[in-house]
């Protein structure tokens, strides 16, 4: 059986911000599950996903949140998959400051995988690079993945225009 | 019955600082109770203690936690109580501003009631006031003790020495 | 007789803002005042209002104000009530670090009770659970106001689209 | 009949910071007054102070404080006469950052004159030039002050070693 | 002869934030003269007039620059006057910060009067209060300015219309 | 054959922080190899490693480095393996601030799974935790760290003493 | 034979900011080549043009990078060069805090001259002098390329309207 | 002749940071000179300096300041030679914030080179960079030391110790 990565955010106000994790999953051919789950309001759901995500088949959880965002730090708390937290750049954030503390500065035993602010994206690559670490199809699709990042590069530098 | 000020914090090494609410809270006269609980470390705890609080003759609750400070946002999700939290500077804590910006920046519908930076004596008046703002005799040790701080400036004032 | 709850701003233009935890307020059944007043720039409506409010029937208080917002801790200092303070980011501030900082940093024995940046919504919240921490008919419609969260954010997931 | 300075601080574990207040309007003989006022601790006597200051004798006024800093505002919301803000850098403070914002971003129709971080010396010296816009025969002491200042530069770079 | 306000600027963009010096300096009928100088393109001019200006009749120097914003302080350092410094928040700017702490972090012996982040309209009526600090009609017209601040908050509380 | 986990750091100033991912994962019982690879020292072998790790049996990278910190994005960009970057706050750092943001805000494409400031703890089981996403023998050592973590915290809460 | 400039930037979304310097180097007759170099996207083509920069006729190295920049550092670890790094503010950057550090906060040995956040214009100039500290035709240039910023400012002075 | 390069510095208080630039500038066999200059306590020693480096053989400034660090860019400001900045964390600073903003943010036409707070060495490292642009027998010594770094970091990989 595959193993899935299951992308979970606060809000469906994060989902432009999260869709970038599940494109970059679908195009590395990896299977996902999406849900909202809020840490402030669905604690129950939250706990619920938590303590049983590991049994459902899921591999690495993304979770994404802005503000006081508590929901990859808590699912970290509650699961013994790695937790890749997204800090999301939401309406009511302090330049988005809070929401890369609150889910960056775990204590210690509680680790959170955090990327960039708003880089749902690198949340995705990451999840793959996570299950290529012991599954070398998977594996060898990052290193196929990241070519085509390079020749993106390399024809942008060719064709670049300036005065 | 009277109502009891619950006072929680993510960790013994919090005391230090927590302690200065458990002071005054003993010295305006109101009941208190005290325990760790973590967010991270024990959820199940916390699930237990956030959302039966308010049946256990507890009133206001003072969450204090340092770094991604998860435990005063959380209990404020479970419990219909009013949470005050108090950022702790943690040895982990970058500046403090993790601590804060973690407890400040709730999403709206679960409001925490912010503290300054180590501001447990503050988190102490302010559960009190709490309590005196419909019990009078409550309130009037409010005011009787912020006459005495009052009082301890003017006769600094009159004794202080400078060259 | 009731208790009511005062909301006060710095300005007019803080209206926007502070116009959630009028509506909040009013969504549950807490009767309120509201007023404009100014710590810069009418200090004398200040005091007198700060130092009456508790005898005229409020039993917490909510300012807002932006900037080096002076007006929560000020009425906190002539108030014996719980103040809440929101901090507004209004269009001279710095991103509101100003306004936060302002108001969180209060000296140990005049505690302002802080919210998130523009966070008057969770301030009326706050304000309904202090009342509510000793007036249990409050206190259930606090739970009933959760439930609605909760069952928002369920209704939110299930209808959630992403491709 | 000479202006005098006023200097009030919040509290006297200022005052090793704002003895250099004191020490330089000392050198450059203005006459001052002492006296520690504090916003949340003793308001009416900050408003009493504040109301009343240009009435007797004294032409500018230095208010150091930290924290959520807000003496010199409300000073400055009490007085007509220019106000001197020192942010104080103190023990409860985020590295000063409340202090100097708290006093720095006053809003539009209340100014306070902000120096630098634990910056008395130059309150002293700025009070001296305030005086010293239309006294000339302050200006001059400034003049010679700053020539002082100037050869102490002088010696230093001479008189520096290196390897 | 009465005593006049230099305004000087590092640049022409910072016009319309300095016009609202120009406008309450009018209001309070204070003689002004305005200029550009530029601290890192027209350094000569910024010397001859730092070291003139209080030759020429002027009682306080009013300096706005933005981002790495060295005009205030130099002119601080070449001048006896009272400088004011208004931090600019240029296009250039890292929202604001460089400006302020720019002008504000002066070493000691070397005074700038920092206002807020554009605050140009305080640092007129500063500048007006430097000029009352000795001259009671200038004080008169301050007194009377406030008031009419006072007024307008009522005015605007009493006509304040909030559902 | 196990996968084995490599833990590089850019100067053996690093080696205290960088001792406790090497500790835990002892206690975890991962098999680790340890070395001192500079980014901006010793380039090649940077990119030796880099290019090649994935071929060693190396199944995840910790890289921890402190200030304007290019070593774990560096060698993220040139292996297709999961990346966890330590910001280390080194004696030259602003706070850690350049540390952080060094490593955590990596552009689309190529991920850095970043813990907290100093956190190698973290880095340490999260690298444990990507193991255990597909081999649950590491997962089960995982969930049993986590239970003695809790019993900890229930212990310290039972002996907390406080007056 | 002339030395020449080589601007290279990570990505071609730079270019706008980047435009910049190839026009005051065009402007300063100064020869250049321009590049897109990705530290993170084409590791191998950095490491080729970071080796070999000095071997073909360049003198001066001018990189711009944006959030986790590390193209200004690695090339300085590559080129014995002098590398002018110019902090892009990207759209993922957070206030372009991270760029700036991550150019700036080079450890000892390796330094890169860093300029203002997205100063590519100032990038230019310093190239320029950096040419002209040795060819003094050059510094001619840069004479009256500054004589010319001085007279713009004495013109817009003289043209500027205020009422 | 050969060129040299001038060390200046605001305040002797900065030679314990500067002294780093003096010794690798020593090391590397570049003639130096050095010198106490303040922006705001001799600002004609400042003029007189900047105006004339560039005719008294000078090739390179080294200019290091903390706070409102003026110096590194009225320099710039004032002569045509690439000028360094080093900012310096003195005491007065707000943890080198000021220092490093004061310095790095100058408007387009002034650049300063700004280096790491407090890296007077990599200041150092960068004037011989400048000189070795086009002085291959300098930048042969570049290359040569930065080869010593490689083999330290060989060394010392080789002989760590960790349990």
């Amino acid at each position: 059986m595959n193993k899935k990565v299951a992308i979970i955010m606060g809000s469906t106000s994060d989902l432009p911000v999260m869709q970038d994790a599940i494109d970059v999953l679908k195009e590395l051919n990896i299977e996902i599950e999406v849900d909202v789950v809020s840490a402030h309001r669905t604690p129950e759901k939250m706990f619920q996903f938590g303590t049983t995500a590991h049994e459902n088949g899921i591999a690495v959880i993304i979770a994404g949140a802005g503000g006081a965002a508590h929901l990859p730090g808590m699912v970290a708390s509650l699961s013994p998959l790695p937790v890749i937290g997204v800090p999301v750049k939401s309406s009511n954030s302090i330049d988005g400051w809070d929401s890369v503390l609150s889910i960056l500065q775990m204590p210690g035993g509680v680790p959170v995988a955090t990327v960039a602010l708003n880089g749902a994206k690198n949340a995705g690559i990451l999840a793959a690079q996570i299950i290529g670490a012991t599954q070398h199809d998977v594996r060898d699709r990052i290193i196929t993945y990241k070519e085509g990042l390079k020749e993106k590069v390399h024809r942008a530098a060719s064709e670049m225009k300036y005065d």
